[in-house]
């Protein structure tokens, strides 16, 4: 399996236009942080912002608000009482899931993206989303680009591969019927895309093993592709990154907490790119 | 086209009187943060905070409040449904805009402000304040001074140009005519003022391109125009003192993020002040 | 009395398993911060959080959650409204009592606690729940630790024993009455295990006393039998780090508040890790 | 007038005993942040908290919490709604006045304080509390220590002295018949006490010109107060702190923030305390 690597990094992440503008960088709608899960979406909304994306919008419980005002008002903050859909079409990239909870309310909104998404925006599905898809059997849409994001297990339910059968080459199978882009989160974690080489990170460790981590991962992914060119490549260099810091950090850290990984993405995107 | 360069802000940037107060630095108003645009004027509040302004007034959304609190203990924070007009007499400086939106409660407070803001008041007029100006021909008010901060598609809004005949002779005639300091926001920003030479900054770079940018900008306008000679010079310093600010910290970081320019003020009014 | 050392400290704090995930570091719940107290499970639950725990979750008053979302993303955080009964067969330990108060609620709650508990989860009974126990005459479940963590005072509420008479030998008889594991906390505090010799440390000094230290201690101890092994060794550990953290913090500091201590804890247990 | 110097301080700092707890350091209540002051009452308690005082009580408006339990977690907030009738008896120091504003209530509650203050406990008047005292001409109570800190125009209100003619001589007539300690907060701050030679601090600038300045110098009076000898010598060496610290971070910055100065305290009291 194709290891990626850091030079990779540097060929994702271009200099930037000097003549651009906030719009250049990205419009990205995240959606998460329902029931008891307001945190999450603050950690991948803040993978959003630290990485880089010029608009980011968030869609979540109004009792994530104020918190997420506070630690990020770079952001735009929605209820899910107000008409965030008015705002679905002009967004490039969609995160839904980093806290969304398997309630009739998030499956509710979780089918209305899908069938109002469009084949010039992208969309990643992470966490609890992943687990809706699943158990009601939802049809992924037609996107520029789809990307999923489940650990072992969620994976299990999406492609209903046992965890122990989860070889690459099964893996390969059902990614290539699903037509999107699939990272399996484990220790090295593996990204598929139809059609295609596998490739796997060889950078990461246990001391990323702490609760936000993987939204972390999803709102980095869903900055990347609305910054970058929207293929696997810039998948893959999120991937890596996100490892890549908490190695760095984990030099003199036993653990290394997600909204510190994110704390650092303007330095190490800086030191990582193309030069 | 005239170069804004450090030695203008060092000119204006002058050593505080031994024996001076809070007052000696400007009471501001900044209104905004309605809707979904909470982030927006805790991050404007920031920039006036953080550059030195005496006494900061916050009056935006109840929702705001306690983002703003949490944030900015140093700041009064209203709530539109407060009686906030019983303080606007008192202040020097008034910053509407920063995430106000185009609502009709926005448009209601926009009208206030312009029809009861006095000749010894300094205005500035930002983001979604300047559309609204546009799309009800709002007349601009007797202030000592007003500034408005408009982005390309803003300005194009406000003067009827459109970008591609935002020409420095046509924006003149323009600002001639609407009385006021006018910066054009873009890559090297212009700033016009009537009847005198325009100047543009050659700082700031795509590091910036980021939400909340422009928030920064019109609260560190409001804060040194309270704070220093209120005229085109020291609208000069703060635009200049924005962006090269930003040049420093995108030495080390890919992305910049306005919060964090905010943060930097004491530190660089300090290096960059008449010694 | 044995002396609790630096040693033990690097013999609990084991290198991760390379092939782990959340779940192997431990899902811990904390109840508190109800009345005005709500401080205080914020900074049990960033104890657990910056401790290492895999999972944490949070059961307070409602007033707290929008803090505790602020402060500390990576947490799940619950209203005590909320089917928080739900989480507690998942979980592998409970933290009972920092800010939790003496009213009928927070008896209501922690009689719930103790009678679910299950013989394979951990339990510590920390702040006003150890006051509650003692005064309502509660018996301690079976469980697979019990651990207390009382000052002298509340000590000798849950003993009997007046502070004159808290000697390691009269504690000793009550702690193996008990059958839990009790740190008493004092000057160099003590640590007993039922029908094991007492230890005790000696780092730790009066710039710890200030308010909301106790429930840091509670949350680290909380975090340890969660992630590592359930026994008094680990107790011990997460008893000596909390003190000789803020030992190190003092040579700068005149005071050392709990949540600086919390904040360095990803540091110091990599330096104090078995290597 | 006599110069309060560093030595003074040391003084004041002395080490902590090695067997203490949270009460030996002080109870101290701050009672403010009503109407749109909520920030003042969180700069007063962040200045007690980093101060060092062991157990900190705020009472205030009920739209502070949240701001007051995510910035300082160690501190107990109790709304105006609640019982805090019940908290004062067990204070060693009541701080009333830091955004207490002018209202009804705030005159009730101040009227409550001074009644039900007792002669062993210590009482700080700051902010708006001095204007309502001087406009209700409220009596003093008899206390431990009464100690004052208006701005010249405050003690204009208080004493009847125009700020003309607010020398030391008629300052201290005044401060004669009312018994207590003042403060004239100015340029080079005046610090009186009955029927003892007058002070002032050479310390501090202009850099100190910003809201909440003087909310938390009453924190820090209040936190000295509650913690080492209560009398004028450890106000006197709070006053110097304060500004010293001020002075300290104005080498590198044009303005120095409340809240910086707060965060300092811990360092600032190691430095200078008696070695």
């Amino acid at each position: 399996m194709n290891i990626i690597d850091q030079n990779l990094v540097a060929k994702v992440i271009t200099p930037r236009p000097i003549d651009s503008y906030k719009g250049t960088y990205g419009r990205i709608m995240l959606i998460g942080g329902f029931e008891h899960y307001h945190g999450a979406i603050i950690l991948a909304s803040k993978a959003a912002v630290y990485g880089g994306s010029g608009l980011v919008t968030v869609v979540t419980a109004p009792e994530t608000i104020t918190a997420l005002n506070t630690e990020l008002p770079e952001a735009m903050a929605l209820s899910y009482h107000d008409s965030y859909q008015d705002f679905i079409a002009t967004q490039d990239v969609i995160v839904i899931g980093p806290g969304l909870g398997t309630s009739l309310h998030a499956l509710t909104i979780l089918k209305e993206i899908l069938t109002s998404i469009s084949p010039n925006q992208t969309l990643i599905v992470d966490g609890s989303a992943l687990t809706l898809l699943a158990r009601h059997q939802l049809q992924l849409p037609t996107t520029k680009l789809t990307v999923l994001t489940p650990h072992q297990m969620e994976w299990q339910r999406v492609s209903g591969l046992k965890i122990i059968n989860q070889t690459p080459t099964n893996n390969q199978v059902i990614v290539d019927q699903l037509q999107a882009i699939v990272i399996v989160k484990k220790h090295h974690s593996e990204l598929y895309t139809p059609h295609a080489p596998a490739q796997k990170i060889i950078v990461g460790g246990p001391y990323q093993a702490t609760g936000g981590m993987g939204d972390t991962l999803a709102g980095l992914v869903g900055s990347f592709l609305g910054q970058f060119k929207p293929n696997a490549t810039t998948v893959a260099a999120a991937l890596y990154l996100h490892s890549a810091i908490a190695d760095e950090l984990a030099q003199q850290q036993y653990v290394v907490l997600p909204s510190q990984i994110s704390a650092q993405l303007p330095l190490f995107m800086a030191r990582f790119a193309q030069q």
